[in-house]
This record gives C-alpha cells, structure tokens and sequence, in this order.
C-alpha cells in the first residue's frame, strides 16, 4: 500500500505550507502519494503547476481521511484533530510543551506525532531542523525590520556635503537566528557587536566580522555546561550589557529557550539610557519577550526607544520559509518510507526522541515531566 | 545687524527638520544666530541639548518674525506664509512646478524665495544639491521596503538541507537615488540589474557590481542629450525591459522627471507576466508613478505582484535626511552671509539659478515660462 502525505491548509494567518515542487518529486521518487487541500499554498505562493504531480482535497478533513502522514506547519485545529485515527503521523511545530491536555488529547487519539521542536540537536538531523531553518529566517527579518524603522542608515555613506557614520547594531544572543541577524546587519554595513551568555559563541560572532561583547565574565564550567555565575559577576555582566545597548542605535534580541518564557535581558532602566529614536526589536516577544515593555505583535514607544515584537517572523517570507520547512520535513519522514510504505524504525534516536505521543501514550520524558504526565 | 536663520516646524507627517548641531555651530561661526520653533526637531530625534547655542521661539509666527532667513524641508503653511516680509529670505523644496498662483504669491510678498529643486546642477553646487541627498536616502528605503514585504531572502542562504537562490531585483532608473537602491540591493546579497534609457550610466551601474539590462538600443545622442528613438527602437526597449522584469523577484523604480509627471514605464501587462510574491516599489509613487496602477501611501496586489508606492521615504530616516539636509542648506547660505550680515551676490550663477522669487517678480525663467508666468 503506497503511504500518502497529506497537507492540510494551514491555519488564519500561517502563510506557510509545508510543501514546494522539488520536495512533491522526492516524495514521488520514493514511492509516495502526495494529497493537498485545495488553496494550502496560495499564500506561500507555490502555483498548482508548480507542484506536478500530486492529488487535491477540498477540505482539511478530505486530506485527513486520506493520508498516512500528515505535514503541517503548526499542527491541525481541533476538529480536525478529532478525527485522526490510531496509527496515523503528525507531524509540524507542534508546540510540545504548551498543553498537557493537548499532549494527552493526540495521545488518546492513539496518534504517533512528532513534534519537531523535540528533534534531537545532533549533526545527523541538522538537515532536519525546522527551527533552525525558520530561525535563520526569523534572524533575517528582525533586522529588516529594525532597518526599515531606523531614523538613520546602517550603512556609512559619503555624499557631496559629508559622510554619515553608520549605524550600531548589538545583536544579543548568537543561536541560529542570533547569527542570521549579526550577518545580515553586518551585510546592510552596520558597526555589529553580538553577545551571547555562552562564551564559545565569540568565534562564531567573530567569524562573521562582528565584534564580542566582553563583559569580562565567563562562564564556561566543566563539560562544556554554562556554570552558575556569583551575584558580583552577574552585576559585572549586566553592566557591561548596559552600556553596550546604551551605545547601540538598534538593539535586536534572539533569546529563547525552548519550553520556557524567555529571559527578560533589556531592562526599562536600559532602554532608558539609548538615544532618542533607538530602535529595539525582540525576536523572543511570542514567548514572553526579552524585553521589558515588549507586546507580542505591536510596535511601541518605551521610552526614547521604539520596541518592535513581531510574531511569525518567519511566515514574512513564505516562499524560502515554506521550502525550507518542507525540506527538513522530508529529510526527517524519508527514512520512515520503505518501498513506498511507513516502516518506522523506533530504535533511530532521531526518530526516537522526536516523538510526543504514540500508542496512546505522551513518549517523550523531557515533555512528560514538564507537563505532570508520567 | 547679526543675521538670523529661523527654523520653523515642519508640517504635520513631515519628521524632519533642516537643522542639527554641527549646523548651529558653523552657523554661529559665521556670526549668524538662529532661532527655532520649540518642538521643530522632536520627530528627527535632535535633542535641544544636541543643537547648543541657539534661540528658542515659541510659534511658527514667532520664528517668522524673528528670522532674517527661513530655512523649511517644504515651505511654510499659508498662513506664515501670509506673515512673510520684503526682503525675507525662504528655502526649502518649494514645490516650484506646482502653482502659478503659489510662486506669485511670494513674489508679490516681495520674498526671496529659494526652491532648493531649482539648484543649477553644476559640479560647485554638488555639496548643497538636497535632491540628491534625499534621494540617496530614498533609495536606501526602497530596497528595506522591498526586502521587508518580498517573500524570499535576498542573499544566497546556505543551509543543512539545501541552498536558497538569491533573488533577482531590478531597478529601473539610475540616478542618485537608483544607484544607492542598487548598492543597496546588492548590499543585501540579491542578483542586481540596473536599467536607464541614458546609455552613459551602465559604467555606474557596473562599478556596483551589478548588470545593466541591454535593450540593444542606444538613445545616445550629440552633445551628451539623449536621441529620440524610432517606433521599431521604442518597441525593442519595451520588450527587452518586460523580460527584465518578468525574470525579477523586485522590481524598483526612480525614474523621476523634476517639474513633469513620472514616466509609466512598468506596465500592467509587464506585472502579470511577473512571478506570484514579486514586489514592485514605485519611488516615483508621489509623482504619478512609474508602474501601472500604482497608488501614492497605499501597499496593494495588482495581479500577481505587490505594487507599493511609498510617500516620502526620506521622512522615514529623520535622523540622518534632517542632517544632509541642514548641511546642503548651510553650504547654499554660507556664502551670503558675510561678517555675520546677508549680503547675496546675484552674479553668482548658483544662486541666482536656484532663486524662484525676488523682488517682487517670479525669477526663474524656466518656472515662469512653464506656469505662464513671463
């Protein structure tokens, strides 16, 4: 029986869709079935004849009926969720830690989803990082975004009357998305500084010609685990941070921790010090922000600064974003096609240990344990 | 008598303000005083601390009569405009095209008006030209604006699953303003192609590592002036252009004509044929616009792409296009004040080029015979 791969419409506002042409090829070559929902990849701009060879649903309901594995960016909206049926995959950025309910709910559903948030960070799934691949993305916009809201250039500019200094750019945190940022700015020709809690990020920051905020702590400690830092040291760090934003025309924050709120970094007293018409954008704003002050969604004076919390930065750029997505989507459910059939292998840490729930049961411990659900 | 610059506030939706503080002081230097409407800088971020030595009035009528000399972005509202006095000395872009009846009201106020539009674009001048530095700015702008809204990346991203194709922009028009957008562009990574009908701009085009789209025509003519082409040239510029921008990912133009109405130059048919998520940036928006269908201040689909037609884009970086511009105003008024009184010297050609009104009578020749003024 040849698996099908489903994908559904993604949700208001998500121009997403896990889905482009190439990806619809290799599917094919594997000896798979591809089913979309009728409209899913307008907004991601990918044409019906782009996509060649695949079959049409009407309704999100139709693609679940009829496929094995479903794709989706964000996972189903609740009466789809309904019904799905034991022994069927699911498969997106399903926000694993959100909702015990949510867990048990896929999980009773006997559903085997996989919540990509959850992939194991090692060199052999890298190719199947969601979020690094839409991070790298998210990273790219918040710079544009500051950009366009700069009341000066970033680049230097020499005109027949004088030459304007270009721009300071202090990215904090250098993850994916962190770098994605210091590069692009680096690229608009901005003054960059990065900074990171993880002292070993300097030679990434460094590598893209950026300069290191030195706070002159580090907290390297054994095994390469960030140790505690003592109260003196964390004021040391807080105030060379201080002046380092002081200093900076345009702040950009990429500070998340998976599962988590994200750690409040720029306080009030911080953004009070930065010139008139300094421009903050904070990239962690849907999880809580690592700003004070910043609302998920809005644009807002605080201060003498303008702080930008944009939400679904990556959804911005569907076209790159949505092959990208469905890149990774197929590296990561390719190995689980044999012969055009799903034959999971559960002794493939990948695999593994990207699990939320099957059997009926929330597999994976981390999210257990977070959610009270062991 | 110490000359007095005044610095009115701008109109509403107008954030810049033709003054800074390195302005002040090379103002005071040359013994001239200045005075400014409290609240003039606020929207381009010019602390009054930033501006040092100056004196502070507290209504636009107050700046008016206090100053010798009037230094606006736009010109003064009609009312302070009623309160001018013989002999009082106005800059700014004037509008001079627009309004017969505009240009005959200062001259009849017997004002010395300077529209800084009209400034003889001679080699000497290059330092005041202000159409040239906003327009530097603009350009800059046009590429954020498009970066911000275009659904893919502009430069190449390498990432663990694959490589993303930078986009292809396409900027028509290779003034100050294209050629900045094109550095710009090609700042951010994208595949760059610059098009002007003047043939003598490829050179530039080139030197920024871009490529000048060939038509296969050449408009050069004697003496340095474009030619007027044949029905059959005409018809092969157009096509060669149309594939340009249907290859494209962006497509931005600058093609502006001061005093006359933008030239329509992407047509509606040349956007249908163009990719699902194109963009196209009209710079000419305000003027009429170069693209089919374009509407000044609105962001709208038009077939497959998305035509915006932004309005004053140098409004949008006040810090840096509210410095340029004091420092073009300063170079055009230093050398009429001389021991710290105005003394203007109507044999210099710069001056007299740029002067719209003058002792009563309408001086520009050129103005004057386009609004029927002689």
């Amino acid at each position: 029986m040849t698996v099908v791969v489903g994908i559904p419409a993604s949700g208001v506002g998500e121009p997403r869709s896990p889905i482009v042409g190439d990806v619809v090829k290799k599917l094919t070559a594997l000896g798979a079935g591809v089913l979309i929902e009728r409209g899913a990849t307008d907004a991601s701009f990918a044409t019906p004849a782009s996509l060649g060879d695949v079959a049409w649903a009407d309704s999100t309901a139709e693609v679940v009926a009829g496929a094995d594995v479903l794709w989706t960016i964000n996972g189903l909206p609740a009466d789809a969720e309904a019904q799905l049926r034991p022994g069927q995959v699911l498969m997106g950025l399903l926000q694993p830690y959100a909702s015990a309910e949510h867990a048990q709910t896929l999980a009773d559903a006997g559903v085997t989803a996989f919540a990509m948030e959850l992939l194991p960070r090692i060199s052999r799934a890298q190719s199947m990082d969601i979020l690094s691949s839409q991070g790298a993305a998210a990273g790219y916009q918040c710079v544009l975004i500051a950009a366009a809201r700069a009341p000066k250039f970033f680049p230097m500019l020499t005109y027949a009357a004088g030459t304007i200094r270009p721009s300071r750019v202090l990215v904090i945190g250098a993850g994916v998305a962190g770098l994605q940022a210091v590069a692009t700015a680096k690229r608009l020709g901005a003054i960059v500084h990065g900074y990171d809690v993880r002292p070993e990020t300097r030679e990434q920051v460094e590598s893209l010609g950026a300069k290191f905020v030195d706070t002159g702590v580090s907290a390297a400690g054994e095994g390469g685990y960030a140790r505690e830092l003592t109260d003196a040291e964390r004021a040391q760090q807080a105030s060379a941070l201080a002046k380092a934003v002081a200093e900076s025309d345009v702040v950009i924050t990429t500070a998340a921790v998976p599962g988590r709120r994200a750690p409040l970094i720029v306080t009030r007293a911080m953004l009070d010090a930065m010139r008139p018409g300094s421009v903050v954008v904070d990239m962690a704003a849907e999880t809580g922000g690592n700003v004070e002050g910043t609302v998920a969604g809005k644009d807002m004076r605080v201060g003498p600064a303008r702080v930008v919390g944009p939400v679904n930065l990556p959804g911005r750029m569907p076209v790159h974003t949505s092959e990208m997505f469905a890149r990774n989507l197929f590296n990561f459910t390719a190995p689980m096609i044999v012969d055009g059939a799903l034959a999971i292998d559960w002794s493939d840490e990948v695999i593994a240990g990207t699990a939320l729930t099957h059997r009926g049961r929330v597999v994976h411990d981390g999210v257990a344990r977070a959610l009270g659900l062991e």
